[in-house]
């Protein structure tokens, strides 16, 4: 076990020592929500949770940690103290891992000591950033081989081994078969995928050898790489002579071939007739080398023959787009037991943040498809039974009634009161879910380019809190 | 400790398996280089290093790793045994950390039993590429900040919490004067660094109470965040009234201010001209806000009055650039006790390798600026005492002769035989010989468009080699 709990931005500790001498630590309620789609993307995936829930748990700050901050000579023993004895006591709320996830929305929520809420901040953002990252990349990714499958090559690339292991396990969870990374494999149970480098071809006299060799040691399961010296003169002859040569009469199918290098549109369409011509109808062709959404998209669209796809650089650092802005901000405060909404006003209008305690309710039509995400205050319910009116917040004379539908709550409760009463579920469970969940939004949504903004509005109470507090700034200044 | 040996692709674990089984484990020579800068620039900074030598020092393989290998029914027994009984007996050279490194030339070569060499290249890309990667893109943020500070703020929006650790550790290896991240102040003494958030401000009744809250509690070391309702009609006025109204009286200095949105030239002008007015001379002017180095060069040459910046998520995750393309290649094979050269001949001439057993020669010129890298094969001495003829490898023709150069062997022996031979200085001193390295580099290597390209060439004997190898090459096809 990795002791993470000093992974803190130092600014989090001086201001939680600042509450503390000046004996604040009342209620407080910080919402976890991004602004923008990566990639000017229709939506985001969810991901992180369990490791979020891991870190709540290990939270502790050992005497090492304590003498540590006692040496920077800030902080006041009493919180010294009160760190070393640490208790988590909030209560924190959700949506789950899988999820599609929309812009300003809360998909987290900490009701807490305003101390405790500030002390997790950033392992919450740095977990659920990355995760929800590398989950919707893959989202793309999967989205873009329609129904081929994509395998998560990125580890060597991945910046730094937590990326590349979780980072495994959020592409997993997005629709990624398999991933290269064994100790994955391992740790989670997703599938560990790989044969053979340029090096092992390399090493032997010649590409039919080393052919060869590998066919024998894993008859059951060849895959040759058929790029090493020239894949159409030499790599697929070679892979087919095999096959003739030594599978078949031993009672074996050559399994696949993979081409890393060139136009693999080209490449794959030559190799699928040499194989086919030579009753090899059964090969998998694989392909690597630089892929991401948009080639895979691409050579679908030119017809190639490739049956899956090895993703590596452009997955695991999301290469597009390397950042999920997840932020973190204050939305009410309980000053003598009552709660007290709070809301930043920026100069830009798109930073302006939604004040309140809130729940959130995602409205799914009679065909199962996902209708609208409504912000609702924490209290409200959504009567399934009654016809709803949905508005846009920015321009709420653009209205839409809807009836017969389901309101189902996105935000679950994980920690009440520092007690966990949420786990997760086993990782195939969330990825079988993920896909679901992905299923009732409208291929307009899922599209790269301008895709449909997907409505995430406010319930009418929500809306009107805000009005009167934006008023209320603007007659005071 | 964390156990990180299965952080391997599986394509490792089934090529080590079949050369097991086929009884082969000669030696091999692979080497670890990279094909282009990021950001299209003119350097990078090697970095990773230490992690490369604790990673191969806790290699080891446990009972639950063999029994997990051991399901997967595609290992045979006796290479399990040798993995459960595994010995590093490779030797390592390496360029240590802080050094300029330029494209194609071996930053890190392992020659030890072809089996070693595969099962490390996984871990030893990873984390050599995550390094070299955050430390290079520090390296040129800094470089664009003409002397002022950069400290590293992105821990939230960084891949994973490697990210975040070892990316402030690349981080201040290249120059940043601190880090956000509490932990790696902690495990590595690299300065942790911050005051507020806007979360601070709003909690308070006023922003007025909140920095004379914050000045009361931190008197010696008052920074205060000035953006949170408007920079220059309530944040700067606010400062300067705690500044007058206790700071002064109490017999402190206001020790900064931080800007974390809006035009951050402009503001910081009129902010600077506001805090003169009241005599605040020495107060600090710190920005924040999405910068990299484009964004400070542009704010430098615009003559905004800021005296540090706070970097996040464009240096933790290298936005602009998100990965370092670190290759590792096999360059020698020995066959009956003789090595062998191996390259990579491929259809884009960008991508053949460069064969043979090689060493890494750095040539200064009399003034301590850098002339070139020469790469010769390994047994070669340069002799600084006699002219050089250095010669472009693509273009031999163009040609240079040096004289009363200072010759430094870059490739370092890290291991040897298995045994760690080297040890890394402490951070603080490899910060110190990175900005000396970098001293020696033009500036015309270092600036950002179109910058001069660093020449690596080769000793005239490497050169022959590759001719050869080629030309065999084309005689055989």
């Amino acid at each position: 076990m990795r002791n993470l709990s000093l992974l803190v931005d130092y600014y989090e500790l001086t201001m939680a020592n600042s509450y503390f001498v000046n004996q604040r630590n009342e209620l407080a309620t910080f919402d976890l929500f991004f602004r923008n789609n990566p990639d000017r993307g229709g939506y985001a995936i969810m991901a992180g949770l369990q490791q979020v829930i891991q870190y709540i748990n290990e939270l502790s700050f050992s005497d090492e940690d304590i003498a540590y901050l006692r040496s920077k000579d800030t902080f006041d023993e009493g919180f010294l103290n009160y760190l070393r004895n640490f208790e988590f006591t909030s209560t924190i709320y959700a949506i789950e891992e899988g999820t599609p996830i929309f812009p300003h929305e809360p998909v987290l929520r900490v009701t807490g000591p305003i101390i405790e809420c500030q002390i997790i901040e950033t392992m919450l953002l740095l977990t659920i950033n990355h995760q929800s990252l590398i989950a919707t990349k893959t989202s793309r990714i999967v989205h873009a081989a329609q129904g081929r499958s994509i395998m998560e090559f990125g580890s060597r690339r991945a910046q730094g081994y937590d990326a590349a292991n979780f980072g495994a396990r959020a592409a997993y969870i997005a629709g990624a078969v398999g991933t290269a990374n064994t100790l994955v494999d391992r740790l989670y149970k997703i599938p560990a995928i790989g044969t053979m480098a340029h090096s092992y071809v390399q090493s032997f006299e010649t590409e039919y050898e080393a052919f060869l060799t590998y066919a024998k040691t894993y008859p059951k399961n060849t895959l040759l790489l058929v790029d090493t010296y020239s894949t159409l003169n030499s790599g697929v002859p070679n892979a087919i002579k095999v096959a003739k040569d030594y599978l078949e009469p031993h009672g074996y199918r050559l399994k696949g071939i993979r081409i890393d290098s060139g136009d693999l549109a080209y490449l794959s369409k030559q190799a699928r007739q040499m194989l086919d011509d030579a009753g090899l109808f059964d090969c998998q062709i694989t392909a690597s080398s630089s892929l991401d959404e948009y080639i895979i998209q691409d050579l679908i669209r030119q017809g190639a023959k490739i049956d899956s796809f090895g993703v590596g650089e452009r997955l695991i650092t999301s290469k597009s787009d390397s950042v999920f802005g997840g932020v973190y901000k204050l939305s009410a405060l309980q000053e003598n037991g009552e709660w007290i909404p709070k809301m930043k006003i920026s100069d830009n209008i798109e930073k302006t943040t939604i004040p309140g305690n809130k729940m959130l309710y995602r409205l799914f039509d009679q065909s199962n498809k996902a209708i609208a995400d409504v912000i609702t205050l924490e209290e409200e319910i959504i009567d399934e039974n009654q016809p709803y009116l949905l508005f846009d917040p920015n321009f709420p004379w653009k209205q839409k009634l809807v009836e017969n539908f389901k309101a189902v709550k996105l935000l679950k409760p994980i920690f009440v009161k520092g007690k966990q009463v949420y786990h997760s579920p086993e990782l195939k469970a969330i990825r079988n879910y993920c896909a679901e969940q992905l299923a009732t939004l409208w291929d307009e949504v899922k599209r790269f380019e301008n895709p449909h903004l997907y409505y995430v509005d406010y319930s009418q109470a929500l809306w009107d809190l805000k009005q009167t507090l934006l008023t209320a700034f603007a007659d005071e200044n």
